[in-house]
């Protein structure tokens, strides 16, 4: 397991593009600064969809605008990620000051289709032009697989068409590769298989998991990977989260409670897990109704509790 | 990994312990005989505390009679377990045709005299002879160590403490132990940890895990406690319940979520999800209240979905 694991907070965008109330920019920029504060490395604060599409992302532009111009008040010292879905997001993301860019190609026909109007092959080729872009405008750029480990309209993704788009991205340089298990299908044993079988595709490869908690083996899958030499966590704050265009899908693994886990384990110690908590109930507030994830309700375990602020 | 990974149903017993609305014993009889159908190997039917302290263990011994009289019509082919919390409730027991008898000690000194008035030591000498008279009267015995991965009142619990309960198990050719993790603190590393310790006490150690998912790391402790070598998981249906005894404990792990995840592996193919997961609304119907597990919810992944009952 790597030394220092690295926690990619997802929740600002994978969280929030499924919620119909949208946040106002001043409470996701609360939200987006607590959750740097209290020690992430990564911050995904929006998507570079289309505004009509997701209204929930319609400030990503103004968000990026005020998280990372010069002169901005940078709140703790995470690197600002967006996801980007082609050349036109490239652009607005380059404009905006996105620190960290993230594309993706879903390894599902059915589901790339539908997201992208694009089959695979199509989707792998554009999206590799994209990425070496950003690269080329000295951006960090992480791409990754999506539905990597199931379908939710075609089941079972051969092993091997996750690991076609992952050399694709290797031959072009691109080695922060994430697999992500869009619709939550995955489970620990086929984790540990995939992932293992990505990092013999090269040694320079850094891998991230993106795990929903659909049926429960969320951190189970975490687990798995990190056991498999996953270096980056994603993960949402409470548990926010799902795919609007997937059919079942629920949150993504709630950052508290990875967090929690790892610092059970004497891991990731210097994470703020009181501040953490804090945020997920701030959010769950906001939304009105119970989000998925456990820390946030239960607290820390008493191994854990000198960390909660003093009350 | 265990070839066959057996699967332990203490939802009637550790799931309704804590609810406060006491289901009729004709409900509890279709639960537990729904359960045995669907496959599972060992249903825990009840617990011989006195009935005043749990009101709904108060049909227990009358559960078992009626599970396992003579000339009773005998539904699935599951093993019917008991929890015998002392020689008045082991006579009980033996009384009303318990199959299989569980018994267990904290390894937390609060825990212990909390629960049973006596420390850890006493608990132990009363409890390993008691579980003799169990075998000596031929029943198959489980016994196990509760607050095993920590505890709610103490916080952290030694390993050493653990193991010292474990060696006077094994030096009483008690092999069959669960490792309890009772009110939820486990973490996946720990588990992994502290089952491969116990197993390296003897080789004839038939070890299980039982996990709260306080926390959220619940499957993720399934799926340590399997790679270290674990056969037996024991689980509740929809996630049901908790400690009384304990200051915070979420339900257990849902046993349609660990078996979800194990066919998912392509493991324990024979027992019936959907039958599960209709067990489990049935509970969630019966209590007016939405329980913790996730499958009985989304139902299976679409990889699973030619198990389903035809509607």
């Amino acid at each position: 397991m790597t030394p220092r694991i690295v926690l990619h907070e997802v929740g600002p965008r994978d969280g929030l593009q499924v919620e119909k109330a949208v946040a106002p920019t001043e409470t996701k920029l609360r939200w987006i600064g607590a959750l740097s504060e209290a020690g992430l490395d990564v911050v995904q604060a929006g998507s570079f969809v289309h505004p009509e599409k997701v209204p929930q992302m319609a400030d990503t532009d103004e968000l990026f605008r005020r998280l990372t111009a010069p002169g901005a008040e940078r709140k703790g010292h995470a690197l600002y990620s967006g996801l980007v879905l082609n050349e036109k997001g490239l652009d607005r993301a380059l404009a905006c000051g996105v620190e960290m860019v993230c594309l993706g190609v879903s390894a599902s026909e059915t589901h790339s289709r539908k997201n992208t109007g694009m089959g695979v092959a199509e989707a792998t080729g554009r999206i590799v032009a994209t990425a070496k872009k950003a690269v080329e405008a000295g951006r960090k750029v992480q791409v990754s697989v999506q539905s990597a480990f199931g379908c939710g309209f075609e089941g079972a993704v051969p092993e091997e068409n996750v690991l076609a788009i992952a050399r694709s991205y290797v031959d072009a340089g691109l080695l922060t590769i994430s697999l992500a298990d869009t619709a939550g299908h995955a489970c620990p044993a086929q984790v540990e298989r995939l992932f293992g079988r990505l990092l013999e595709l090269d040694p320079g490869i850094e891998a991230a998991c993106h795990f929903h908690d659909t049926y429960g083996a969320g951190m189970a899958n975490v687990w798995a990977a990190l056991r498999a030499g996953v270096v980056t966590v994603e993960s949402s704050f409470a548990g926010l989260g799902g795919c609007p265009f997937t059919k079942v899908a629920a949150g993504n693994v709630a950052t508290e409670d990875v967090v929690h886990t790892l610092q059970r384990e004497g891991k990731r110690t210097d994470v703020d897990l009181a501040r953490l908590i804090e945020i997920a109930r701030d959010v769950e507030s906001f939304f009105g109704r119970e989000m998925p994830g456990r820390v946030h309700r239960t607290g820390p375990a008493p191994q854990l509790r000198k960390q909660e602020s003093p009350a």
